[in-house]
């Protein structure tokens, strides 16, 4: 049977370089970086050196880029870091409602320990709007974080207009720039970001390595306290192999970005060309402004974890609602609040491809699919007479 | 020329077979453990696998197994949420001053945010003394966190004693495992601990894994929010190559605990017993009651980081103060907590012993070293006319 991958914002495949690059790090070359003898150095040596690779992928300097254990990390460490920083200026953060459950959580947290947050609606494809953002400034804000693209919808987030927003008013400004990095250009100051969220599995790179940018001389307050690691901004024994691996699959993302970005789009294309042509099946998220390897769907009668299992038993791999809690089974909030009604939420399913998918990978999805979807619509009982209504919007309009 | 590797509180060398057990997981077995179809589930069961491995090693129950990412964030992870958890009814914590700079830097951290924190002193061998902890106490104590060995000085601390007091008054009681966690046995039913830290790297797992135990039934707030993984208490996409790791170093360290435990220590004791044949050279921690494979040492009139560079151009590893920070060059806490005055502190060296070790190195060590002591104060201003004093003893005695 034909095996297709078609869940890359969960996790990518470990690219084969990137492993090769690590190898030396699991093996003979042992040592922990803050040991002063050769073992020590070469650690060392081989983390500034992913550091730089990765540092040039979104055009920062090396000194500003903080490595962490996930994306869900610098998440945390941004979010209640600055906010824990700045907390004598003012208590008021604001994030958006298509955050990932990393910073929608850590809010939380806040709140708890006497934060305000405001929580930005969205727009019927999941965009923040900056006149919004602009509008809900407070005196007390401190603290904005936006993701740069939704990875469960895939739009991408006016992050630029945003920050000349944040900027006027002296406001950090965070992006989760997760689904991002690697996988469309990030350039933290075309951006005008003050951190930016990384990690390095949705780039080709391995599980257990985020990083976090953070801007020449802003002042965070750490999330793990400890040793000297990382200029005292993150402690732990620096996980060397996965730093490596990293900085690796930066460098190669770097260089094939525009061809990947090119070849994921058309195969992306293709999907939702293919997949709209079904009946009572929407778009979810901005119809052009998104993500280039994402496509994501609601599809009616049905729900996300029938779908994925029949799929599964085609050897095709997706994801319902955000990776991150496909097991969780709970509606999306992010499918919620751009106006997917409860019922619909469930049925959502979302294709993120890769350049280790080929094209007849799509033909094969695109004869596949629909008869899932047939099958899966015979047997629910929801599903009765709706062949009857007439066809409206393709694309979900809230 | 003969390379010696006798850093093994640094980090210890991957053991080849665990790196056996990683490399499907790197390659093939690349799923999310949260995705549904099979690849996630395969994960999902790695990881599980491994937890049960781990618990088995600290004859815990699986679910109370939570991974993270290091033994700092475990440590992190366990004062900051269990201090939170518990904060309505006290902010009194108390920790010890020979502990890890991840509790004690936590712990920093509480007191900037409200929390009262006793800093418990030892006695001359760095033991944390049961009827301190217990006239500590106060009706707002709601943690106690005990190394339960220094890596640093290699005294093993009287959890147990200190466990019993803690029941006592109803306080958590949070043991930092890292450096004794596949090293000697630790049993958390046995040491009545409520938390247990532990990291990977110390016993032949890789860099990137680390756990907290967590007693059945205990809340804590978490460190990382978002997804969720490891039941919800520590968010963010599992390092499943690391955990796998993990769990097979486990299962190797709890098959031959005893016979490496053997080993190190006739190493240890030959270490010991060698270089304190040399002059004003003094065993710092307790000279029974330590790490099997740990011998640390001042040696006046000299500098551990002169120490550390000659001795790795003879092909010799070591550490000086705490591995965390022998990049630091700051005077170790915990040795001037045992009394060691500041200029001595400056001379500290430890030897940390493994299984990969042979007989032949210590020969080795023992020939070399003192050679460089030697050499070393012949080149030091403050040597001068030492010789002519009389030897005292030979542990350091405060």
């Amino acid at each position: 049977m034909r095996k297709c991958y078609f869940d890359h914002v969960a996790v990518n495949p470990l690219h084969p370089e990137v492993l090769d690059a690590m190898m030396p790090y699991l093996k003979e070359d042992f040592g922990n970086p803050l040991s002063v003898y050769d073992l020590g150095m070469s650690a060392r040596n081989a983390i500034e050196e992913a550091r730089g690779k990765l540092a040039s992928l979104v055009n920062a300097k090396p000194p500003t880029i903080v490595f962490t254990a996930s994306g869900a990390e610098a998440n945390n460490f941004a979010v209640r870091g600055i906010a824990l920083a700045k907390q004598s200026r003012g208590k008021h953060i604001m994030v958006s409602k298509v955050e990932h459950h990393s910073i929608l959580n850590a809010a939380r947290f806040l709140e708890k320990s006497g934060f305000v947050v405001t929580y930005l609606p969205v727009d019927k494809y999941g965009t923040v709007e900056p006149g919004v953002v602009k509008s809900s400034i407070t005196d007390e804000t401190t603290l904005i974080s936006i993701t740069h693209a939704s990875s469960e919808i895939g739009t991408i987030e006016p992050i630029k207009e945003i920050a000349r927003i944040a900027k006027e008013r002296d406001i950090v400004l965070h992006a989760d720039g997760v689904a991002t990095t690697g996988n469309i250009p990030v350039d933290v100051k075309e951006l005008g970001v003050d951190l930016l969220s990384m990690a390095a599995h949705q780039f080709g790179g391995p599980k257990g390595a985020g990083a976090l940018y953070i801007r020449e001389g802003l002042r965070i307050v750490p999330l793990i306290y400890g040793g000297i690691q990382e200029g005292g901004r993150r402690a732990g024994t620096e996980n060397v192999p996965a730093i490596v691996g990293m900085g690796r699959a930066a460098e190669i993302a770097k260089n094939k970005l525009n061809s990947k970005m090119a070849y994921c789009k058309e195969l992306r294309d293709r999907v939702i060309g293919g997949i709209l042509k079904m009946p009572k099946v929407y778009l979810t998220g901005h119809p052009e402004n998104r993500l280039p390897h994402h496509a994501s769907f609601v599809v009616e009668f049905i729900e996300g974890e029938a779908m994925l299992l029949m799929l599964s038993m085609k050897g095709i791999y997706a994801a319902s609602g955000s990776a991150c809690s496909s097991k969780a089974l709970k509606s999306s909030p992010v499918l919620l609040s751009i106006g997917v009604p409860t019922a619909l939420a469930q049925g959502s399913i979302v294709f993120s491809l890769g350049e280790d998918n080929a094209r007849e990978d799509i033909d094969y999805l695109l004869a596949e699919f629909p008869l899932i979807i047939n099958r899966l619509r015979e047997m629910s009982p929801f599903a009765k007479g709706w062949g009857e209504g007439s066809e409206g919007e393709k694309c979900f309009t809230g």
